[in-house]
């Protein structure tokens, strides 16, 4: 991208245009970063002047960074693999559509089908758009089988081909196509990812390596909360022994008496059953409060 | 329930379907609870192993909970009160569909009904949901009147009788619809409301009062914000002597110097009018911010 | 409804609130009504001087129409049956909330619940809002067991009972809720309805009939089609033969010519198979156009 | 497709899924089809007995009937010339996504470019869809060039290849993207085709005849709308002699006097130019209306 | 507008811009012309090559086609006066924002003010976007107060000054602000107005015509729609004694035997009177269809 | 307004109608006021018995508040200056419909007019709602011109005269038009303001100083975050250096060991450049959380 919009570019950054892309600019819009699309769509203007950002295809993009068009990309396991794409990863990011769970491949065929497994694949004819990746792991598996380039919506092709392999996350929409999951091609995540000469730039690897800190810290932020108590010195002990070590806690005196301010950062998944246990060990004056990044 | 779709699971909980559902929802998410309705419509999942949640009118769920189907509900103290229900009360929750204040049942007539007070009803017909407690407070008041059941759409029905007796919880809608309050029946509030004997199992009540004590953290923290500030060694009594006692403020001594940091929750609704005699007594570096849970 | 807000009604008309009410008011529009609702929202304005209209609960209409409080109403057949109103049956009108097909009342059970038939309820318990006729039906199949009245979401107590009787139009709402249904208790329809006394009332009875005449009307048009051709004396006869006999087909002579023009009423359903056959015939020009009303 | 799921199917039908998909069952559903997309996404349920219909991406479509995995497709001219597919192409409808103008694939640069006609792109890199389409252009046009393919997206990299060949229907994104278009590959639109073995066969082919008769009167009956006046014996002539020859107009005697009833069908687009004119030449109470299907 | 952008074009058509663009739009389409707002926001695009449109307030209209700028507009009869603009109407167009009744500018005050008639404003201040046409009415009325200029949002006014004048279609805005009218300063409609010069040069005369016969068709088919029947020689006299004389009904023997065809076009109110009333009196096959236009 | 609606008012104030007014509310519900537009649609409820609001064009308060109708006000300083209104500034506040930046009032023309600068525009016609402040500027610039009142909409009428004097935020609505800025006329934020004699009144003075305080406490705290972190004391002072001296950070000493907690406030826009470099100070710990107000 030679064609940068911005003087003071430091990394030109690809971005996964489609399903992923709204839940991507909302992990940018925590971590820190403003992404606008405006009037020329693929170009999202960003509030940090080293980098210049593209919305491509979650496809292409390794593709992209390989060859130094772009100095850094955000996209797909699956596709990075299925390139063959020589990149740096420079961190694994658990996001997706809707979940945090890592959305998986999968062979898939009618509920009725008599395949039952990968081995009943054998001389069969399988729809994909992950040809590359479907071919390695039908070789590992030892079945021989057809697969051929699918350009989409696969699921419909469930009823024309003997098994297709596609992407899901929550099986919801291959149910609602009556197709059963029969094995697990490949588990993906998105990854933030690297040209290998770029990585060299001291200057490129800093700024990539700054986003990739603040990226996580958003992330890891998503499912914590901070913690305040008071707690009398009598408690005190007990009450810290609860508290998990992931954050030394803080423990300041309290004006005019024995008593102490606790501060710690915890799950948020675990505060309803920490807070009731603190409350039963003495602590008074219990508050949560939210957070926008935790950075260990 | 013995049907419970967790093996895990230690209380059943009824939840009210209906005007008060998503206030529910968002409370029990801002109490750590994520609750979601899928394609078993009544029955929502909660990332609590421990909950079994089922969604049934508010009408009923006391019912239930007298008769032990199920261990715990969430529904309105009239409800309760018109079915004589037998149930321990575990707390009292400040929410309504709109706001923080209790609903009303009111008896009410069109505008230009001759109907002045209670006293006016007597030998009249009246239609309502709430048939018992509507024959018991007349009964109180010393009128004899026939009062008849009504499946709903109850305003509408202010022109085929003589009073109706309906909830409100702002007024707006009987005045849409031209109607008068003359008297309040009863007032009422959510409870969380256990089987008794539910609530003599040590396990099933530390988990009910486990939840009592988060819901309530959530409720209080709506209406509270946290707030810090600087100040000096003189000012500090002054400061101190407007901050409430809610929580005992957290004092600590700044660095470098003999200024001092004050922590405090207070009212939202106060911090208008806090603020700015906080600024005039010499604080600086006032930040406001927001809260989760508060537990006393 | 001596609290007329018209005075020149003559007849007051009751309509069911909620989930018919929006197909309701459609199918009014179609016979030429348009009903408004403005700021007294149980009382649509109606563009007919002679109409006072009330919404109400499809449950309680047929009671108030039996008592005389309303000349009129729409309600379903099953609420009529089920609160034993001695009112006179106008017309039935084929619709419902999504469809032309009847709505049923349906004995439904968890998939794998040991229920098979209607005997193996025998000393159970069953939830429902429509008791007596549900009552009426076991005692007729020989059944004795008990029937509890439900206020709502009647589905979700398929986990606390050992069955409910729903009402179901498609049957999706059981299935999401992992329901099956055993047996059918009764269907019901729309019907229009009239008090008895007001019946006998020739101006109101002619203004009941009239409006019978013009819902029917609307129903039936939504179904049908105009439609028109030209063909060759040659082949009129087998032309003809092909043409429903709903409606005697209207045939003119064409200028200058030993041609015919034909117009018919037909099923909009069969049009796909009729239309290809009339042009195989010989017909011309044919033209398809759509219908307001049609009065057989 | 021997997957059939109804056993009563004649033919198999092959549907554009994405961005046609609207239009095409909006043209259905005017042709007397009702098309509903339910659990089964990809597979619409049609209320015709003897069409199973399933949803694939134009780009395919030609391609399966070509292999008689499908009986017939809907799909636009581009792809099967791309595909270069051996089908029957039964009848072309002229409709879009937005309008009835056929749909062009343009050559587009960047507004700044300097390539300014085909010719400027010898040894330029070219990003497309369409390549085997784009290489023969190409070759026709004399110029040497590489042509890669594009998952999609394709104006967006416009910043990173020299040119892109794209589809465009108005257009007014490619304006929004500040690309210029240089030069047309190709125009199209949508056919109806048949494999050529089910084209032998007469049920088959019947069938298709007779949906390609019916979608295009429906086609035909967006432009047009049907027309009646009133003319006396002395303008008659003068009247007719505007009216144009699609169908012979219907000329009937007005009951009581010298005056004809004159029907006709006519473009609606120049309804707005002959209707005056009419007026002007004596025609009385003319009256236009709506029509749902003109088969000629 | 010489700066047109259709070299074809014959007039230049100015629009409202705002509350009654929606409403003339859709007048437009029915009447067969096709706008379309792209990317030009304020240039709509039009079907007919002979007009050139342009959006502007409702205010600014009737000048620009005073000053020959535009050819033609469509304005209220409210701005025309209050600009004193020398144009030629060539029609009236009954139609509004909601409904068909004129727009009124009335002399409004909060309820509870003193002022109760026109006089009680002697000496008063009031708001209004109609300055000169205020101004003249009360010097009609005999009443010298001050007319200030107000920029909208008058009704916001009133609890600032004495009284305003400002337009209202149905009073609902002026009750929601707590308003009282207290005389109707003058009634508007809209118009379609043309430049005196263009009125004089034949060919754009012809076109404003045409346009105005077009819309006003349009708008007179709103209200109405056409009716068949048969109907047995017996009763024919009777059945076309109860038909309007708007336009003289068709009337066409039915082949084999004495009935007849009966076509005729009615007011859509009348309607559900009629109907019934035809099929008392012996109407068979009577149908009701939509019509597109009415030119009497 | 001494018609307040408030006994207990103490100041009434001017809030802007229209393209402000959405985020003129989002920035007092921030500051601790909630509005609610109610029934009374230009009379926002406020909760606070001092202020009685009102909503009125932005174009009119400055006139509204230097009268005394108003004691202050909400407004741009374009307004204030264009009606030249004699009225105190309370503070400036930095807000608009969809950002910070200040929104400024430009020349424009069609992007192919001949006119490139101020000076082209000698002699010409020039459209506008900002009339005075567009004839002092083209003075000061040394340019005779004509410039005419526009009521708005006036990007349309840059075809009918040679040029307009518009705001624009972004200037995407320009481009949209098809035109080009020619030179800026003016800058203009949002300001508080009041009438000077209502300045003098202690009462009121320190209810609009504390108003300032709030609104500027809550504009501030949407660019800011707070910050904690824990550093060991060999690093303390390197990452004390990183700070800002926005706000004095606090600093206490960690629970059994050589450990600081240290808290800041910083701007959210540094964030993403200040946090890594913290990191790699040594500070551990790090976490970011929202505020709702700032006050230095």
């Amino acid at each position: 991208m030679d064609r940068s919009t911005k003087a003071s570019a430091l990394i030109t950054l690809g971005l996964p245009k489609g399903s992923l892309q709204e839940s991507t600019f909302e992990l940018f819009r925590r971590a820190g970063f403003q992404l606008r699309v405006g009037s020329r769509t693929y170009f999202p203007e960003v509030d940090d002047e080293e980098i210049d950002a593209i919305l491509l295809r979650a496809q292409e993009i390794s593709r992209y960074v390989e060859d130094g068009v772009l100095d850094a990309g955000l996209t797909g396991h699956d596709w990075i693999v299925e390139n063959g794409s020589q990149v740096v990863e420079v961190c694994e990011l658990f996001y997706s559509k809707a979940s945090t769970r890592p959305a998986r491949w999968v062979v898939a065929v009618p509920v009725d089908s008599p395949v039952k497994s990968v081995k009943d694949l054998e001389g069969k004819l399988i729809a994909t758009e992950l040809v590359a990746t479907t071919k390695r792991y039908l070789a590992q598996e030892g079945v021989s089988a057809k697969v051929e380039f699918s350009w989409g919506a696969t699921e419909a092709k469930a009823a024309l081909v003997d098994a297709i392999v596609e992407l899901t996350e929550t099986g919801s929409s291959l149910q609602a196509n009556n197709l059963r999951i029969v094995a697990t091609v490949m588990e993906s995540t998105p990854r933030l990812i690297a040209n290998q000469r770029a990585w060299q730039d001291p200057a490129k690897r800093a700024k990539m390596e700054s986003l990739a800190l603040l990226l996580r810290g958003a992330l890891v932020a998503r499912s914590k909360v901070g913690l305040k108590l008071n707690v009398s010195q009598e408690n005190l002990e007990a009450v810290l022994a609860e508290l998990p070590a992931l954050r030394r806690p803080t423990v300041s005196t309290l004006w005019g008496g024995n008593w102490y301010a606790v501060e710690a950062i915890i799950d948020e998944s675990v505060a309803k059953v920490l807070i009731p246990k603190l409350k039963h060990l003495g602590a008074e004056g219990i508050i949560e409060y939210p957070l926008n990044k935790v950075i260990p």
